[in-house]
């Protein structure tokens, strides 16, 4: 008999041999149903494999991210299944699952393919599925699997067994398929209900581009075709609300070829978002005790040496600017913490007046290659809405406290209410390769974690995944959609305050060296502003619209009336503006809501004569007829976040 | 007889060959004793020098720059003749005027020099000046002139003798010295009063590193003893209030070696006052109908080959920012206007929404060589309150006019009440070297003409002082010393428009091309904060000031107080700070007086009871006793610009 520890702790005698099926079987026949695969002491196990000792076992279903990748991968062994059977003595690259569902790389010879195909393959898909074709795992020897895969005449699994060690390779088969994989698979095709083709592309073999190109099918499915529905809307929903569709539509920003990829420019309209967010901020942070701080976008040389960044990021960086005289190398700055480090060592510091907390919205420059960058979610050039606070190690808690205040504060005014915290932590068996002392370290976990509880933080806590500098609390945050973000970060920084040597004098009159703590609640402008844009579909709340609200005058007779109207509800937090062009008043409408602007006040002769305005809600809610000055209250009453 | 035209346009008749010292009798004994020169049609001249012909001329004195000038040529002259007397066989490089006085470069061989020997030189200098010593002019040939030199042994005269033109050669001698010299020069030494030698440096030789160091001797000179004594006061005062000092003493900005030379670092109270600046000026514009945009520090090559940048300057600037696998080159935007061009671009444009205005404040990099770097008014590194108005021709006046206005409202703001408005428009001789029809020249030319004078300003026009691109608009400001600064610029641009292809439609459905307007009211933040900082000693107007006041409890127990009373005044316009530290109320003012903080309030026993402050304003008044919201109240009404 052997012993298999459940997830909740809870210890199960078994038969050695015995399959995570067969546990699964154990508590329940519905249970077993859902298995897709197991993790075996935090490996992922074909569910018929069988268990020879003792062992912590988890079943995984289709609610575990690992059962998700189990099932796609498998569903990409039925995708070449189908096309083998439809079309013969195609040749196969790879098939992995992939974080959105699967696709397999595929050398059509000399055939055509395009997306026309795809409701073929899926329908021969199904047909398999329905035969519940089991997966079977087998041990192969290398000489045996370089033999199939010549017999079969397919010269890109011979490539990749090239690579493999003998002994270590193995062949999965369901029906008349096989194919060279590590595994682990579903027990059979027949849970995949739901299959659904989405994109084809071209794809070289290996990533290089010297090498053939392939056609690269992706897909997704699902167990039950419900789900399929869901997620087409969810795609569709998605779709519409892609910032880079909205970012146009709503003139917020542009690319351009010409200022060069990954450098976003902010148009009117973005650029004012953008100015509400930085002001919004920048009170929170006037009130919470911050400083602004104002640096260059460039450092020299000797800055990013101090600091480490010019041996550990050079090669792979924009390269140094030079100048033409002196010769002197400059760099873009690629983040914040080096400049205000230097702020810092502009005077002694004492105990008493920390903690320091300069803070910027600084734009950074970090190159990513250009085929990686992605609307505003991977940009070249972004602005952090960085801050640095310099304290004594006993004020790392009370400090942490304050900026999860400040991060809840914004997350709340921008609608996003569905969050959780990971806070990770050191490798509590490999201390070593952290630098810090291990009294300041445990000082800064035990801070940091009693911070988050103190604060009612759903916390996940992960081992090992601090930086070498410092442990560290990021924000993940679900959007309107469902979607999980990485937003806000605030990390512990043992580093750079090493580095530059900063000091303070503490109460014994010693020098002492501060605790540094890096922050940005939104992480960056861009991919905020990203985030934000796909959250609300555009609509964004009203003290941050750009335009709030658009008077809409029926014609050019009502146009001084319509001025006179803005000036009365213009001021400091409220901006509108006016449709002068010369289009019926249902066109103007129409228009506004498009732009997604929040009140549309009609003035026609009704409203001229007894003074009124008739408002519209965007979404086409009529709200009736009221006094400029009604309306004004009603503004005024939604923008104080 | 030839005819002698006057400045103001009188025309008198004199006899060939009469000097304009004999003008100058003519016309006054007075006048006669102040001719320090003058200029013949546009020429400056030796007041001794006879007219053959019909002629412009104007008398110069000290009132005019040129007679200034030529005052402290002549000193220079003074000063050599002085060194050599007291340092026989010294050698001389160059001896020019320059903006403020004069100096000479000079090799004194293996003799010792220091500002020691300044008292024994300038009483030398004096005496010769007694001796009215008259400034002979001669033409001498290359070859006498070359003999000269040799003879005397002075290398670096021949030098420069071997560069010039026979026939063109002229030699000065007052006294016993004799100097290679175009002129002119004051009639005698005896108008030179009082002297002041005020600096000696090393100095190579024509400015080439690997040539000898000659030692340069900088001093001024006045033709009476009063106006130096003026000058030493000027001098003073502008010490004190040298913005590199005052920005150390009030933490406003500093350098950091490591950050790079040129590169400010605007620490908390700088970085306060420069984000007044900015929202004080972006208010002003958004009412102005400006529009925010934000574009990213760098831009494409590809962008500056289409500007014309990457042509004019590519080899003297920032050298190219490359990628590492895609080889792209970039460049630190030296200008903003490029990225605006594009951002107009992103979407046609319609002749009835014109002008468009973008405005950015948009931080620019420009290479000085790092000698030349000086506080915040030599940088590599600023930021532009940079606006582009595109426009049609015909909008060009009425948009000039509204600028006009914005800069007036920003200077009456801050204190600059004395100004002149500089119009350069195109050299009419020469009109080919300009870009643009001459239509739209014309047009342009008239408009800003009319513009300047429709507002009043005091205007001086410049021909041939137009940028090949368009012809301008700059404002020059006198600050509270009297010197002169260039702050506030506005261009015609017919060139970038031309380059970008920009583009609107008509009214007649037809394509156009816009003009674009640069502006920018204080130019740069870092200069016009380098200006204002002097102008105004470091004492801004309440509403910049970074801490505008602060409470000063007189000890610990009446901290509470302190505490409530900040939460009291503290709003949206008023800022304050508490001076918590355990010092005596007199040690707390005196501090407070040095950071130069507008407004102090005492906080003590008499106070706490009554529930009154004792308020000292800034330079030891006494505003006496007052409830908080009185003062508060005074606070708002100052504040308020």
């Amino acid at each position: 008999m052997i012993n298999i520890t459940l997830p909740d702790g809870s210890v199960r005698q078994y038969e050695k041999g015995t399959t995570a099926m067969q546990i699964a079987q154990s508590i329940s026949e519905g249970l077993a149903r859902n298995v897709l695969g197991a993790e075996v002491n935090g490996e992922v196990w074909d569910a018929s494999r069988a268990i020879e000792e003792d062992a912590s076992v988890k079943l995984l279903t289709w609610n575990d991210d690992k059962g998700k990748s189990t099932f796609w991968h498998s569903s990409a062994h039925l995708l070449a299944e189908a096309l083998e059977a439809l079309y013969p003595g195609i040749k196969f690259g790879i098939g992995p699952a992939i974080e959105t569902g699967f696709y397999y790389d595929v050398d059509f010879g000399d055939r055509e393919f395009s997306s026309d195909d795809f409701k073929q393959i899926e329908d021969k898909m199904l047909e398999l599925a329905k035969q519940k074709e089991i997966f079977e795992r087998k041990s192969v020897s290398k000489a045996d699997a370089l033999a199939y895969f010549t017999a079969k005449g397919d010269e890109y699994k011979l490539d990749l067994i090239k690579d493999l060690e003998d002994g270590k390779i193995t062949f999965y088969t369901q029906g008349n398929f096989t194919d060279l994989c590590r595994g682990p698979h579903i027990p059979h095709t027949g849970v995949i209900k739901a299959i659904k083709l989405t994109n084809v592309a071209g794809a070289y073999w290996r990533g290089d581009e010297t090498r053939k190109q392939l056609t690269r099918i992706y897909g997704v499915s699902f167990p039950k075709a419900s789900e399929l529905t869901e997620y087409l809307k969810f795609i569709e929903e998605a779709k519409k609300r892609d910032h880079r569709k909205l970012g146009k539509e709503l003139e917020l920003f542009a690319f351009s070829e010409k200022v060069g990829a990954g450098l976003p420019l902010w148009l009117p309209k973005g650029a004012t978002l953008r100015q509400k967010l930085q002001d919004f901020l920048q009170r929170a942070q006037i009130k919470a005790g911050y400083e602004p701080v104002v640096t260059p976008h460039i450092g020299h040389k000797q800055l990013y040496v101090t600091s480490g960044h010019y041996e550990k990021y050079g090669a792979d960086a924009f390269q140094p600017i030079h100048t033409p005289i002196e010769g002197e190398e400059f760099y873009l700055k690629p983040m914040n913490c080096p400049h205000h480090c230097e702020i810092y060592k502009t005077k002694p510091r004492s105990y008493k007046e920390l903690p320091v907390r300069f803070a910027e919205f600084g734009t950074v420059y970090r190159y990513e290659q250009s085929g990686e960058l992605h609307g505003l979610t991977r940009v070249r050039g972004f602005t952090q809405d960085d801050a640095h606070l310099f304290c004594r190690p006993d004020q790392v808690k009370e400090e942490f406290k304050k900026v999860i205040d400040l991060v809840l504060y914004v997350f709340g005014a921008l609608g996003f209410n569905d969050y959780t915290a990971q806070v990770s932590l050191r490798d509590p068996e490999n201390k070593t390769k952290y630098i810090g002392t291990d009294d300041n370290w445990d000082l800064a976990e035990a801070a940091i974690i009693e911070a988050a509880s103190e604060k009612g933080l759903r916390t996940v806590i992960e081992h090992g995944e601090a930086a070498f500098y410092g442990p560290k609390l990021d924000f993940m945050v679900k959007d309107a959609l469902g979607r999980k973000w990485q937003l806000g970060t605030i990390q512990v920084d043992y580093n750079l305050p090493e580095r530059f040597e900063l000091e303070y004098t503490g109460s014994d009159n010693q020098k002492h060296r501060p605790v540094m703590i890096h922050r940005a609640p939104f992480g960056s402008l861009e991919r905020f502003v990203a985030v934000l844009i796909e959250h609300c579909g555009g609509q964004f709340p009203l003290w941050l619209a750009p335009e709030q609200f658009i008077i809409l005058p029926v014609s050019e007779k009502y146009e001084e009336t319509a001025k006179s109207l803005l000036d009365t509800l213009n001021n400091s937090d409220i901006c509108g503006l006016i449709d002068f062009r010369d289009e019926k008043v249902g066109r103007k409408i129409r228009d506004a809501e498009l732009k997604k602007i929040p009140y549309m006040l009609i003035v026609g002769e009704k409203e001229a004569e007894n003074g009124t305005v008739s408002v519209r809600k965007h979404g086409s809610i009529d709200l009736g007829s009221m006094s400029p000055q009604t309306f004004k209250e009603l503004l005024i009453k939604e923008v104080t976040v």
